[in-house]
């Protein structure tokens, strides 16, 4: 079927996580699915990629319409590999996750579902990264099924603005309320550190902490509409420049 | 002295890359420097952090107006536990590098460098991350150390927009022709494995390729500023939203 559109999909959670293989199940009717995902959890991984030690890819499935490896590397190593060496064709879309835990917010920033979506986009490819609120492991996927199938449809068809990938994210509920294209909040993490003792008395620290919106009054926001139970979109960028604020550094500077 | 301002200092090259040491060197007249930096190279960790392991810190130095910690973590990692555990009270200002290495153009989104300038921007504290083009461990920084010096005094006495950090790349030449404000280049990297066989037979990926310019027609980005010998300063958010792309991609998606 030679119009089968050829869709990657990666995630951070490892490819035998319970997200990735949910969202394979929501699209491979769409099109032939090529998977190249992390071996095991690259939670927090952002747009890292790994430049002293070498990559390793297996191949562990391989059927009519479905390839999966497993890479000792991170998100973004997945589709730089994909589109580099096991992808037979430039993909038509790259699809990231389900990743079990949320990443609106300033978590776009930490994530390596987004890295590997905006690597895609960096690529020029229409590139979407799913996320679910919760963190469990056997956290229930179907309430979203419909909305991630329906969201890759139009994009396959319609396309995405050049340097423009999409950071979807679902709250936790029994039913969505809809859908909000939307920005992303402007959040921090505040006490980020345990502090513990090893067994020899020295000092360790585990990341831990809590979100906090610095706007929390804003409703245009992808925190706002979880929190009102309606999955979230929000137009992401790859180009970080602040044009409205050249002048004032300018300014600033006072360089020559 | 109690109205000096305190400097927070990081890289991700390591606290004993001559890079960094340059920084202090370059700044440490002008406040309290504290350093907390990784312990070996960290390049390519973009906004990176560790979540399934512990973190450990070990001061290194610690003398009247300088403390030195060495972090087992990302660059990220090292503002969290500055911010959260070792900077006796919130950095007047954060500085990067300086990196042995360019970070101009794409090459933003993969910094460990970078990285570390995001997350004290997401902290509200006014950013810089230095970088330039060599990537020679005994590059030489002489030629640079006036116009860090000159960018940290500005900002320390008229800091950053909300939300905007400063990505300054410096050219390989003898001497500055100059500073520009520009934009990020949209680049992107081509031929970016190497394969190998190891003794054993089996397959791995060096990571490697060149960086391709889209539109090197533009003349406002990083990267032609580089190449006419100019220091490029990019003022960097660290809100992705695209909202220019929000009506396009409600039109698309028809989603309710």
């Amino acid at each position: 079927m030679e119009n089968r559109p050829t869709i990657l999909i990666t995630n951070d959670d490892g490819y035998t996580a319970k997200g990735i293989n949910s969202l394979i199940d929501a699209v491979s009717h769409l099109g032939d699915v090529i998977v190249i995902a992390p071996d095991g959890p690259r939670s927090g991984m952002s747009s890292a990629i790994t430049i002293t030690i070498p990559v390793r890819v297996t191949k562990v499935k391989d059927s009519e319409y479905i390839r999966i490896y497993k890479c000792t590397g991170t998100p973004v190593d997945c589709i730089k590999l994909a589109l580099n060496k096991m992808s037979p064709r430039k993909p038509d879309i790259i699809l990231s996750g389900v990743n079990h835990g949320s990443n609106a917010s300033v978590n776009v920033l930490y994530s390596g579902t987004m890295g590997a979506v905006l690597e895609g986009c960096i690529h020029g490819i229409p590139s979407i990264g799913f996320s679910i609120e919760s963190h469990d492991s056997e956290a229930d996927f179907d309430y979203c099924i419909d909305s991630i199938r329906s969201i890759t449809k139009s994009v396959l068809e319609g396309g995405l603005p050049e340097g423009v990938c999409l950071n979807v994210n679902y709250p936790t509920v029994d039913e969505l309320k809809g859908h909000k294209v939307c920005r992303q909040a402007e959040t921090y993490w505040i006490e980020e550190f345990e502090a513990c003792k090893d067994p020899r008395g020295k000092n360790y620290y585990w990341l831990t902490g809590m979100p906090v919106n610095r706007k929390p009054h804003l409703t245009n926001t992808d925190d706002h509409w979880l929190s009102q139970g309606y999955a979230t979109i929000v137009p992401t960028k790859i180009d970080l420049t602040a044009d409205e604020a050249m002048k004032q550094i300018s300014d600033t500077l006072k360089l020559d």
